[in-house]
């Protein structure tokens, strides 16, 4: 059973990471950890979260609790996960990041850890997405260039970016598979005469309204047939799974530097 | 019991239109014309669409088969059209005409019959796509400013435009019940550093590839929910099966020029 | 602009509720409700719901704030809301009423103060869903028994019946429009050596897994093309929209009894 | 260049292949061969697909044409089949086999020309299919016992059994990958108060309808998020190119007896 430690947790993100924990088998929370000036010090994690007592106290400094658990998930501010890290690698405890915003300097002391500890980085802690970069390369590479690729993704009207990051990703997994340069050969709008489409082109279908929290399709497309592969997220309960996912696969392992990939065996 | 004559009897659409008929309740197929130089001239119309034999041999001369018809399908190109539009008119026919392309004068010439017979004429014979621009407008009437509109649409590789002429009509559809000008709103794609989403936008996302006949969906998209309203074609039976239910229609009615929209009642 | 009091102020619906208002145009929140007994009486009823200072103070007594209001928004259990009910129609205030369960008592006592007060009831207040009602309806009459008609739904994993009430309704809505008994025609799984499609039938096909909150689906299928209607609730702000839209219709309305159609105009 | 040989060429899955063969690159069309007593001995193969003129005249006898091409593409009958394998034994020709309903000693007799030439057997020669399979598998494994998986399939109103077998090959997959029975956790409709669902069951949902060549979907569903693996097959063209691709494969392997999954390198 491993012991996890959850940062921030009454934030959004920190409760449903304490969710997340209740619900993993293997895995248990043992430590809450929030800003030392918080007003919610010593109330209980479990109703916090909207869970009912689970007799685990936010604490207000790491330190405190650094004996309690066995991997700590932060998902919080820069500055405070390098300080959390310090203290994890003194007590070499293992460490899975979902903080996003480093600066180089700040990177390179996280990055420096994993000769003392296992720390797993990563941008996207979804075990779905992370599962269709690896199926939509894949594909790419048996299916070959018969088939159009086209990549649709839909999002809230509230995202100010186009296409999505994932978006992205996705297009240069499935550029990688098919051996072309995405930014040479991706399209982001068709609009009037355009032509036949070009065989090379990989395409971006651009959808935003609503409240989506994130569709995305990859479709390869010829004559008689499509494939396609799609990641539909509803809730950061996806991220928050995948998080504690990565603990439990950290706890025992070799101090090192680990992603996602590496926690699905997808590399 | 409507007796029907196809033009172009011996082209994909013409053998189509042969199987929609034979296929339609109320309808039968009692004429088949093709132009006088084809060597098909007195084979068997159900043999030539692979249904086996029906007794009706293909005609070159529409005048030599024009006591046996009530409804006469036309397919085929504007010279062609006018004529047959002559000969059904002198007759007392009714006429169901798909052909495009006719100039001005050629138009003039085919309305101008409906003060003797009656013509439905329309650029989309299918039943399905004549429902949804109805559907699609009375959906943005109800749901109103608070649901994002998006179109979607996907074709085979082969489109030399986009969005599709359906797409842009769903979205004029989608347009007139929310009081917006679809020229002034639609968006064709999206790129880059775009800012959160205006409210009034229509926006559009295009896929091509592959052999996709057409696919089409009106996304309508609020906190909480998403409606949408689909249509897929799959072939040509969809226009063939709509101008046989037309000609159906057209079958005793009043001298005059109707469309789709008349026949299935969505006025 | 209309005044509007929510009950349960501080459960998982009132809070989407003072939410909904919050986002409304012609509506603001001007009083909220608790039992008397609640710890929460006094708070201020937006930072309840995570949205910042409103200056309304959660109430433990209706008739303290019987004046503050236009139009009630009850989501709450029969006895509550019967008990409501009489204090809004001795102030002659409007109600819109998401509660269920009444017995038959409750639901005549609730009933009869349509001759003072107007009250809009309805069992699913989401404007989607009525309004794919109407759609689905509509589309069968149009479209006719040429087209197979299916509905697909999913559901998450911990939905006890199938197919879901939505879905039998849409299933209803369509035996309407095609003159069918839904009860003779349904089919509800298909296993083995079924035999070709009857064409009468109606078919379920059930989904059930993960956290999906509601996705409906009705499938009109043709030779040569598919009409789909479709629903996909991702939250319960989609019922809270539509009880604010009630409630706004409401104000002003004759005294009398409505339901979502009439709000929705679809009747 | 793979010059290929094309049986019961003037059947429908016939002219697909020829058409399969024109796209292909890297592939050539050599010969074309039919009945003895087919009355389309010596036209034109291209003409027949509807390709115009490719100067391959159809013949009545494989042994006549047996040094014109490198692999046959047969696609015929059991009786026809066996007696393909021998000519193509003797000359020392590929051959892939789509024909099915072999008996036992047909089969074998088949099989027993592995030893001196190349074979390329499947019941299913779709490379879209193949992948599936594969992928579904792989997603399996990898997303674990966290996710409800649920299998959606579409056909046409004329089949006659349901699930489709291809959806059960896919349930199968998704079994294998998760370590469970498909025959003990499938569940193939649900009706009434169904409880929640148990964690281990494998759903089918089967729509029947209309003329739709063969939709599938494995659903992988958490709580947060989705993955959806889809095929949608919309000709026998899928069929065609597959085969096609199998026979530039083939030509120059090993004598050997291999399968789309050695073609594509699923393996």
């Amino acid at each position: 059973m491993t012991r996890i430690a959850i940062t921030g947790a009454a934030g959004r993100m920190g409760k449903t990471l304490i969710e997340a924990v209740q619900l993993a088998e293997g895995a248990t929370l043992s430590a809450a950890i929030e800003r030392p000036e918080s007003s919610l010090i010593g109330a209980d994690a479990g109703e916090l979260a909207g869970l009912g007592k689970l007799g685990i106290a936010i604490s207000g400094d790491i330190n405190q609790v650094i004996d309690d658990f066995d991997v700590l998930i932060d998902f919080s501010a820069p500055v405070a996960t390098v300080a959390n890290v310090q203290a994890c690698r003194a007590a070499g405890k293992q460490i899975v990041i979902g903080t996003t915003g480093f600066d180089e300097d700040q990177k390179a002391g996280v990055h420096s850890a994993q000769s003392d500890i296992s720390l797993c980085i990563a941008s996207n802690f979804s075990t779905g997405v992370n599962l269709c970069f690896k199926l939509a390369k894949a594909a790419a590479e048996i299916l070959g260039d018969d088939y159009d690729v086209e990549i649709y993704e839909a999002h809230h009207r509230h995202k100010v970016d186009a296409p999505s990051g994932t978006a992205l990703s996705l297009g240069e997994a499935v550029a990688e598979g098919l051996d072309r340069n995405l930014k040479e050969v991706a399209v982001y709008g068709r609009e009037g005469q355009t032509g036949a489409r070009k065989r090379e082109t990989i395409g971006f279908a651009t959808v935003r309204g609503g409240d989506v929290v994130g569709d995305h399709t990859v479709m390869y497309m010829a004559d008689g047939e499509r494939v396609e592969i799609t990641h539909k997220a509803s809730s950061r309960m996806a991220f928050a799974r995948g998080a504690v996912r990565a603990a439990c696969w950290l706890d025992g392992k070799q101090p090192g530097l680990y992603d996602m990939q590496d926690v699905l065996g997808l590399k």
